[in-house]
């Protein structure tokens, strides 16, 4: 079996499971955010359910549009709020305490190695980069999951990336998953498990992990996973008090395909409006001036995203044509920049840092796009008018590149600089 | 004549004006934002106007909707962003080195004693705290302002407040402008001016006679003005190159009413929902529950406000009922409060900590209220549905008061905590 199906083995009872299966899965956690829960609470509500299966295993972050953005949006988190109250939620996080939900929950350790956790997000793919079966739902699966801890499953055959080799500097997880996309294609992993290994993995840090497993769904995978690591194990230690159980693929594991990757090899990588995997490397990217920045989210707004931007934007200025806005993931991540410095460095540089939000993502709030404009961020998608206005244009790059590019007023690299 | 009649006089060439005289007024500076600025620009546009009378006194502010909240917001923020560029306008301020404009344009020194100040924005009359005549009006006004650099106004008579004595502690410029406020009515100074003299005038900071000059406009004056001290003069040599022209109030002026107001009797004050007029001390207010507070705006978003703030939430937590969103006024601000650490201390305590942005005060973003939801913030208006849903509540207070029921997750005063 791959790593992931025996995860899932493992949480419906049975000796092994092969792709195609349909299997009714335990779940470890259900997650839902400001936008998705509302629709699951009126599923489940629909259903006259009484408790929810596990009141310490369902987590609820109000993070989409908040702080509240509108009406709509502050009626949807009043949703949110009383049924956490109600249900007596422990994992509610609200505004001042909450964070985009992919980087909250690693952590406040509520994801270990060998969980199986699914949310109404499809980002949700990122806790795979700690060892566990995580996967996107719609707000009905959630509902049913928070009623039930429960999910049915189609087991997913396996695609394997064998890393080798190290990133150069300036090259983060970013690249390697947006050069994975741009070579497999946003369907290339469709319903199928993006299991990672090789002597590489170990280079690469819990922080390019989330970022890559994060990515997984834009190339259409069901979940991205790696194995579990010294690494792995140090940062749940220090994040958790539950127990990792480590999973780790058969040696004669089934694979549709393996790619070897040389991470030594890969550039520094742009996606280029409308596809996450119609990618160029940053050298190939041409003139393209740009109006905005952002460096944040659930893929890249972790403390090493802010670090790698800070240590390029110190002590320069973004372009006067470039409004630059960063947005730590996290209210920790925020405190640690500031402690560290890097906040500074922003705002002495022309940026400006927000409270932590997925905001301009997915084009919530805090930085939307008007025609014709065109935006470089580390965000995840650049699909149409995801970021506004429908000819609005979205590239996504790594937070070297996203920097780099806001000091230079158009596509850059760090190097050119 | 008063202090506003003779900065008046000076503007249309005449030795004297009285109230009621219609005049034709030269302009020091036409300020507009992001949501006046467009209708401005059309009207500008319509008439075929070409170049504006002096592109180094027109100050154009994106800080209402942004960073862009949506894609109207985005589109009007562009509009002004091309009209300054074409125009060459030197005071144009984006995304980045902007901060709420009423913060902003005493910070760089745009506005000195015995200016004349048009804003297509109401609360243009916080620069009457630097001496100078500033009123708010309509964007049609701003752009024959940004064409001719003239205005009309009919002069307007004035009431006198002859300030005695000293602010006792936790009580500041908010409490003592709510107090006239709930005294006069919310037309009490209908189309006057609003004169503020008498010892007690020294006592107060500039960010106390900013926030006081800040809210005329809610007892409807047509401006409210401090006479020019020591302090005015050094805040304005610390803050701008241009040469503030002092005028005083003849002492046989003419004035409607004069109202002596001991500053030391002056208590923490609430204006309760839906008019500002509408207040009790804070002693007085009973058992209030919220749900937010708002510590910001053009009239308590300064850095003095933030201290008072932080000094009473440092170490403690806000109610786990109570989102508590924190807006510093100007980048430069959020800058000072972070080198300081009072963001630390509001991150420590569960706020959250905003970029600098007009947002919440009028229900732009940035922490919109759901039905049924109150709020304690220290914005400047609590009309029905300012801050969102048409039944939701907004308690006008202090940046102390604010701060002390943040953590009691009441209305509450610092004493009581």
């Amino acid at each position: 079996m791959t790593m992931t199906q025996k995860i899932l083995a493992s949480h419906c009872g049975k000796e092994s499971v092969a792709a195609g299966d349909m299997i009714m899965a335990g779940l470890d956690l259900v997650l839902g955010n400001d936008i998705t829960s509302p629709v699951a609470i009126n599923e489940y509500e629909k259903a006259c359910c009484g408790e929810v299966f596990d009141c310490n295993r369902i987590a609820l972050v109000l993070d989409h549009f908040t702080p509240n953005k509108d009406i709509k949006a502050a009626e949807q988190s009043k949703q949110v709020r009383e049924f956490a109250g109600r249900k007596g939620i422990t994992n509610f996080f609200d505004v001042g305490e909450m964070g985009v939900e992919h980087a909250l929950l690693p952590e406040k350790g509520l994801v270990v190695s060998g969980d199986v956790v699914i949310g109404a997000d499809s980002h949700t793919c990122t806790y795979g980069a700690l060892g566990a079966f995580s996967t996107g739902v719609g707000s009905t699966d959630m509902a049913a999951g928070m009623a039930y801890g429960k999910a049915w499953f189609k087991v997913p055959s396996a695609i394997r990336f064998n890393l080798t080799g190290k990133l150069n500097k300036w090259v983060s997880g970013k690249d390697v998953i947006l050069h994975i996309i741009g070579m497999i294609g946003v369907d290339g992993a469709l319903y199928k498990s993006m299991e990672f290994s090789g002597d590489g993995v170990a280079s690469l840090t819990m922080d390019d992990r989330l970022c890559i497993a994060n990515m997984a769904i834009e190339a259409g995978g069901k979940n991205g996973i790696f194995p579990v690591d010294e690494q792995t194990l140090a940062y749940i230690a220090e994040h958790s008090d539950r127990k990792p159980v480590v999973f780790a693929a058969d040696e004669d594991a089934p694979y549709d395909a393996v790619y070897d990757i040389d991470l030594s090899q890969i550039k520094s990588t742009v996606s280029f409006p409308h596809l996450p995997s119609n990618t160029k490397t940053v050298d190939e990217a041409g003139e393209v001036t740009i109006d905005q920045v952002v460096i944040g989210s659930c893929t890249n707004g972790r403390l090493s995203d802010l670090r790698e931007a800070a240590g390029i934007l110190r002590g320069k200025r973004v372009h006067k044509n470039v409004r630059t806005i960063v947005i730590p993931a996290t209210q920790k991540i925020y405190l640690q920049a500031m402690e560290e410095g890097l906040l500074k460095d922003f705002i002495e540089a022309g940026c400006v840092v927000s409270t932590p939000t997925c905001g301009p993502c997915l084009g919530g709030h805090m930085g939307i796009l008007a025609e014709g404009e065109r935006c470089v961020a580390t965000t995840n998608r650049n699909f149409v008018g995801r970021m506004g206005h429908p000819k609005s244009e979205v590239y996504l790059a790594s937070p070297a590149v996203a920097a780099a590019s806001a000091i230079a007023g158009r596509i850059a690299s760090p190097e050119s600089l």
